[in-house]
């Protein structure tokens, strides 16, 4: 008898799943591997909800694998670790980001850039190892290879601070990879939601000062106010756009609709960087005449190696850098991706796994 | 009386011009200004015919005044210096490339890019400082700012030097800022003509391994036998170009006809860099996966400073590293421009101006 996701492993799990692209969730039982040698095994506290979450549970980007269990802004207690394991013991409180596995030998896992290797496995919905499917944090147990499981930090808290797992190294890489993390620079971000406020909070901690582009007013108040920002654009406003034209040596990109790239690059220096860290469904048009006149470009960024993640989560830790979060019980969480896709959220739901999910 | 064309300035100057958007030439009489006191005069001998002519010609970029005189690719002898020029003097051999002029104190312009100074002054069809329209070097006398003269290294062959000043440049420059000029490196250049030889010859001077990425297999053997070219993809060719996959550190992408560019990314190793050069009339259609997926580039380049333009030359003279070239006269540049239209010059026309350009 073919094995069930039920009994393909030893472990038994709970979680929620979206069966369909129609991307509703409904409880999901499930098993996972033994805790091997190389692993450590958690109990899931808490488990951020990320706007690729939504893209996948629709299948927008053609890639998914019903049932899909997402999650992979995973923060938990180790309940158990493989005999070789020495990064963390029983009783740790650690993360686990959106990998789980990766070649681990080829040029970029030797430089500590997991993520991008070729064969980099995700933290759900990918194959993994054995064949098997894996599958997220909106779960009771989680289990990895320690090579993919970050330290958390002291005192550091975890419901608030799980989302720095995904949208914390998102943000936090490019702008260290692409030098935007010095004091006195003018920084750029694109979109004021999950990735886009970690990224201001991450370019006020190097010392950038920051402007928010954004398509409407309705978030500038809080934008000052509450998060910092020192300018605040509307993108629709061709006066104000213009007249900030030139002005900053980067930009972080969040925004994964579909828009308009020739804004943003008016808004750079020459030499200035347009990073894309959100992933529209169709190309962008670029001419090509300003990025030459100017020497500017256009790179995508995606996630960290766990190296750095680990250095990012230390970071923020130590420069207290904590999303603002909406903490939510695992059964609000279909209203919740139905607000997520309205973007009314402020700025990240964490499932509260612990309190909330209850195996039945 | 309204001043023509030819009694706007006191020194009588003889060129060919094209009079609308035909892109014919005929032969044009014009002026230029007296030498000023920081000016520098000199008698054209030779002028590169570059693919920007033809598009400046045929009013494809929309921007273009006529009648237009182009040519910025000018080598001549220095017949005038002002009081108080000090770069060169009377009978020195010098270069005037893309630009004779530029605010010169903004933050470009303290940083030896004159190249992305708002205010720069292109060497033909805009208006000077003194209102009138800048004209180039097809026509028998030139004169410049000695900010944007160029010292002509001893014994290094004017003729085949001449498209240095703006093929050489355009493609020196990006190598350099954009890193791809260490030894074992593996670039790629995107289209074999004017500009991608000279950027072979940099790439190969620069000790990195090229792959030459073409349209067709007509030029692949004197890509390789002459110009030493490493590899040579046909990108037509899907087989080829998936095995050539992840290959390359950075690509010079010369090609101005509209040509898509994710097959260039597939090229790129991660981190890697398509660095644009020719400049497409449409634009390009970018999806983002490609870039996010392995931290990729894309940027523009536009020629050079001055003060990186000498280098060129100098780095050049030092390297023997001369364009491949057909000296044309004057009255051939209607025929040369059809040829080049076609792709059909191995691999830049030069004019020899001294010799064929009678004033009547």
């Amino acid at each position: 008898m073919a094995k069930t996701p039920e009994t393909e492993h030893p472990v038994k799990v709970f979680g929620w799943a979206a069966s369909d692209n129609s991307g509703s969730f409904s409880p999901f039982k499930f098993s996972r591997r033994a805790t091997g040698e190389s692993d450590v095994q958690l109990k899931v506290l808490y488990c951020g909800v990320c706007h690729s979450d939504l893209h996948m549970v629709k299948n927008e980007w053609g890639v998914t694998h019903y049932p899909v269990v997402p999650g992979h802004e995973i923060v938990g207690v180790v309940t158990e670790v493989g005999s070789k394991v020495e990064k963390v013991k029983v009783g740790d409180k650690v993360g686990v980001g959106v990998l789980v596995g990766s070649c681990r030998h080829c040029d970029q896992c030797t430089n500590d850039l997991e993520n991008y290797c070729p064969k980099q496995i995700l933290t759900y919905g990918a194959p993994y190892l054995d064949g098997t499917i894996t599958r997220g944090g909106y779960s009771n147990i989680m289990v990895a290879d320690e090579h993919f499981i970050i330290r958390w930090p002291e005192n550091f808290p975890l419901d608030a601070g799980a989302p720095l797992l995904c949208a914390g190294i998102t943000t936090y890489s490019p702008l260290r990879y692409f030098g935007l993390d010095k004091p006195g620079l003018r920084v750029g971000v694109n979109g004021l939601g999950g990735l886009g406020h970690v990224a201001v909070k991450f370019a006020k901690a190097f010392g950038t000062k920051v402007t928010v582009i954004s398509t409407s007013l309705s978030k500038k108040k809080e934008a000052i106010e509450h998060l910092g920002v020192d300018e605040f654009l509307v993108s629709r406003d061709p006066e104000q756009m213009q007249a900030a034209a030139s002005t900053l040596d980067g930009i972080i990109d969040t925004v994964s609709a579909s828009h308009p790239v020739v804004p943003l690059l008016s808004l750079l220096k020459p030499h200035g960087k347009l990073i894309v860290v959100g992933a529209p469904e169709v190309p962008m048009q670029l001419p090509v005449f300003p990025l030459i006149q100017g020497r500017k470009s256009i790179s995508g960024s995606g996630i960290g190696g766990l190296k750095e993640t680990q250095e990012m989560i230390d970071f923020a830790a130590k420069n207290n850098i904590l999303p603002d979060v909406e903490i939510i019980p695992i059964d609000y969480i279909n209203t919740a991706m139905d607000r997520l896709l309205k973007s009314d959220v402020k700025y990240r739901f964490v499932i509260d796994v612990e309190n909330s999910l209850k195996p039945e």
